[in-house]
């Protein structure tokens, strides 16, 4: 068999290591090499200028913590062998495949109603194919379906190697330096007990931390107003591009992938030559489908795309209460009035939505705390817990977004 | 005026620079130079073998901090004056100067009952009068005496400098990278309304990260087993070498001025020469004395000493529940049987006592939030607060000490 | 006047902060914007995933050290004036203004002959229109007529700000650390002697550094072969598009501006309309037309836009020599064989060419030491100097680029 | 047998683990735990208040890198048996257990004559002794004795971990960023030919930057004129203690091995008794007696030790040339007058010396370049290389130490 040793320069870990002949060949796969050219993190680097990184380097990173763990729990005497190994390794790193231009800003707005973990299930079977079936065991670790669970949970759970890497990642580039989590000191914390992941006892501080700083990381970077605005700006100029073309106005974005999905209204599914089409997409035929678009006729589209990309933006205001119907009413005359567009058509500029996140939800995937008597116990319910039961529900924050006149 | 400008490496900050003059020959007095002979984690380096930093170094970066905190008030609109602004620099650089060997670990032990608090106000009062009383508005700051409040509070607050200072500088030099905290965007967001510091709510996630990173270091660092362990070995051994006076027994440490304070059981206030002999004293004399009575003859001094030394610890246990009085007399006997000591002097090899934290309390120096439409509220009240009331209650864990036979 | 405070998180330097309105208003004028769609470092990110920043981002970055420059260099008493300062920050500001997409990849390409600094007198010309001739001193300062001349070296010199940033900048995003400088230790260490720009004695190590890691970075990160592989492939992709337009071939870029300037050969100068177009351009558009030629007839075209989309590279190797014509014209066949174009076609397939790097070029713009008493010498003439005569003269590898065949 | 694994913070490298039982043991012991109350940089922390790690923490470093180097040199299928890794493990973390008080700024001063290579043999030996042979090894390696030369190198060669070590520390506790080496790119490239280590030819760069980072950490840091005056200040308060004792005067340090090692002139050997009494000396010994000796009656003495405790150092000058003795001779009588003493006692206090250090010396040890076609060639011998032929020479710099009178 043939060997192989990729040494890859990181900045967030140092060096990452490929040194297995398939997982070189899937990450080499165009499907994936894609994923160069989307953003991480969409609109952010509107804001925070470095927070250019690409989902390539974020599979990446979480590749690598992948390894880290494997070979941590390996060392406490928790059997993994090399299949399961490469398994898992190749799941991480396709964990985010089904990503679309602009990830989350777009997700199941350009194929409606398909969530990128389907489509990342869609591509990984389609890529088995390509590989003889080699990514069979991977898969089945993706989808939760391998006996051992812990696999499945260190790629999706709340003590994921996703969310370790995507906040180690995502406050280096961001350089907002409060994001910053242990991420080393909690994988050697990981055990696992009855087929259950688990955290050591004494990686409870370190937990709380994790907790504390994705919180932070939501409220201030991943919901912060400007990227809030441009995203919600990018929907709104997908869905005035699909009403124009339902209205039967000629509209066509320079790509003909992107054109393909944004007229077809291709819904809850997609196989065969859709999917290879969708992986023909990424941030550049968006882009540029909006630069093209800043000349279009049709003023609300032409309006939104021009303000995104002289980044000019839509305000945003949040409140407690949703704002009522008369606020967004006088606001979409206003903007109605002066750009001489109808009431009805001022929706793409005056809107309002909701912003939810939840510190942690023990209904959802529990943080289970392995103490040295053998006892099992929930993060929220160890003594003096910061992480409360009130911290369980989801905080909401009701927004409104319109453009601003003079 | 002669003009200065002294440029310090830091590797926390960068540079830090001193261009008073008369700042610059307050930090170049004994007194103050003396700090650099004193750890500023005592024997935390037992643990983390990088916590070697003086105390010397988080007065100057503390002082650093507090040049940023002045500048960024000042361009917000808030009146600070040249005079203002030496004052609370000197007095930040002279928070500490009452701390002895071994800082918190031998306070209120060497001189008993007096607080670092107070012996620092008895130097900063000798040194005012050996500058001609140039460091009295520093002192009337440090003292809380000056009617801009919000100046004391920048040195002893919740929100202080010294505590960002001292946070930044462990977690950075015991390598405990989840003690980082924020401090530059904390101080960015700092204001003054109605002579009081406060900080705008964008501030509250990072003081959220604040308060639990402190929470952290207290549990997983400042009070880790070790930590704990060797400090209350080294209280044992001063406290043991005066008994041993008291009872008669020729003993002599190296230094002479630690040979005051443990014959003299100066307490409750020292002032003239003796504070001139408290200001001779650093890590050096102690250490010293304790290399030199690993040979003493009394078993339980030379025990005590040679264990410290040699990196021997005594055993730490915690536990939720107060140890009985039985367990603590078992293994008391067991020592005294197995070193030919009465029980009673196994008290220094074996004992017990409590280790208490507060995440945040209220009650003691609020951490208020100044919200765009004007209102204050107290960090615990805000929507969705992390920093709930439990956290307000101290978290007190039991321990046992003591040596380990085989 | 109004007041302004913008405060911009930079994973490099921490915060920068823009609080002069005339240079936020040109930062936010979309000529400036547009920055944000240049890669820094082209196709650098095909080796090194992290380094996507921005040029944009490299001109905050190096507006940021120009106001540490001017403020150390003010606190030594030389004379700056407030429009001076607000002159050399708008300068460098705008000192890559013009470059177009893939920056030093394409430049003299897209628009013949013309290079990006000719480019950019351009457009700041342009944007001194449009802001009331408010740009004038910045002009001045940037084509180096102003009177004090070391404003000009700190935009562009042997220590100017463009490099120190860009080094900084490229070693933290590629996780390079060792292209690490003493940026801020060499700001401290200039002066200005008889109008020039020079480093104090104390500077020497410091700048030894600087251009040691100068000299890694180009020949490990700016000229490693997978980044001048893609480099040269995207010059190959736009000279065979150029070539099929001249020939007849319906060929079209997505992008408008993109299409003008491979059709109209533009060259020597650009002005008025054309400029703008020039402006509109940037990343995006190239790269939608690489990946809309993946499906062009022309195989050499869609050959490269596939390989270049899918990274899979031509071949470089470097050789001491100049390959021999014959070494050329026996891989040209093997690859006209294999494709099935013509051997005159192949040469977009393969071809030579040579890298040349220089580490100090004293000829070039001395840097020049101040030493305590007064004398002035060049670096490469002090006591034990590092940086000799050999080091002056360009090194030169030849290289061949080839599509490897199996 | 035992299992173990001990996981240490390390804020340079992260985490250093120990899961070797006899090396868990071996760093245990009181000898090795001694250099904990060791500086590894002497008085460099007077000028970088952050360098006061110890030497142990070196120590540590150095063996963490030693395990990342053989596990790279064994991928690379270098052979290296179970027992050669613990050996050469061994062998580096005792590398510098010949060290006493101070290190080298002591070194051959209070043990005449003999290096701390020599004491380290010697104590490793002893050491030996203790543990039943196990060491014998690495006794064998560290001596140069072992037939896998290679293994020797890595601790002491022109590209040992032991330099890359206290580089990367040093810059860190300093603060010093310019010290920064690529030790990571450095260790991926170092390979073994013919038993010998070399590094292959894509580590040039970051080789030359290694040595330019030393010889800037020379010159800046280990050279600089504050450090180099206390560490002479330090000697010349040894030999005066020294030279006392043999004049008759009863002169005492607090501490008896120190005291012991003033008296007896103990000289070219020191074994048994001598060698553990050696092996309870460190930093606390010596400042102790310097800070006795502030009082001490002879001016001289008292006058040094005054000045270094309160860090009123003595002025260094450098001078291309030898001072005269003219100048040093004046200094001597302005000294003799101002302080009472005779001309001849002021040569404690005026003094001249060299600072040497050679950037590359290719007579010492090479630097082996491997390149791919197989040939082998010093680092000063490649195409374009930095390390010319004039860098071998050894860079001599005069100064002159003296105390300043107003």
């Amino acid at each position: 068999m043939s060997s192989i040793s990729k040494i890859i320069n990181d900045p967030v870990y140092g060096y990452i290591t490929i040194n297995d002949p398939l997982i070189f060949d899937v990450f080499s796969h165009p499907y994936v090499q894609r994923l160069r050219r989307i953003h991480q993190m969409a609109f952010a680097e509107l804001v925070y200028p470095g927070a250019v990184h690409s989902r390539l380097h974020h599979a990446l990173g979480a590749y690598h913590l992948m390894g880290i763990a494997l070979a941590d729990l390996r060392n406490k005497g928790i059997e993994i062998s090399r299949d399961e190994e490469q398994g898992a390794k190749l799941a991480i790193l396709l964990h985010d495949i089904g990503h679309g231009p602009y990830s989350h800003a777009l997700e199941s707005i350009l194929v409606e109603n398909v969530s990128h973990e389907d489509l990342s299930i869609a591509i990984i079977n389609n890529l088995n194919d390509q590989f003889n079936q080699k990514l069979s065991l991977a898969l089945d670790i993706f989808t939760g379906k391998y006996h051992k669970h812990f696999l499945y949970q260190l790629i999706s759970g709340q003590l994921d190697v996703d969310r370790m890497d995507y906040l180690s990642r995502d406050s280096f580039f961001t350089g907002v330096s409060e994001g910053v989590i242990g991420y080393d000191r909690i994988l050697k914390m990981l055990t696992v007990k009855d087929g259950k992941l688990m955290a050591e006892s004494k990686a409870i501080y370190s937990i709380e931390k994790f907790l504390v700083a994705r919180r932070l990381m939501y409220w201030q970077v991943y919901l912060h107003k400007t990227v809030l605005s441009a995203e919600r700006m990018l929907v709104s100029i997908m869905q005035r591009a699909r009403e124009l073309h339902a209205l039967g106005v000629a509209i066509s974005a320079r790509s003909e992938p992107l054109d393909f999905f944004i007229k077809s209204r291709e819904t809850n599914t997609i196989v065969g030559d859709k999917l290879e089409l969708f992986c023909e997409m990424d941030d550049y035929d968006v882009m540029s489908a909006i630069k093209k678009w800043v000349n279009e006729k049709d003023i609300v589209l032409s309006t939104l795309c021009r303000m995104l990309v002289e980044r000019r933006l839509l305000k945003v205001q949040f409140s407690p209460e949703k704002p009522t119907d008369f606020t967004i009413e006088t606001l979409k005359q206003r903007v109605s009035g002066k750009l001489g567009i109808s009431v009805e058509e001022a929706r793409y500029l005056v809107f309002s939505g909701q912003a939810v996140n939840t510190t942690y939800n023990p209904m959802d995937e529990r943080i289970n705390i392995l103490f040295k008597d053998g006892a099992v116990k929930d993060i929220s319910q160890v003594d003096n817990a910061l992480i409360h039961q009130t911290l369980a529900s989801p905080v909401k924050k009701f927004y409104i977004c319109f453009m601003a006149l003079p």
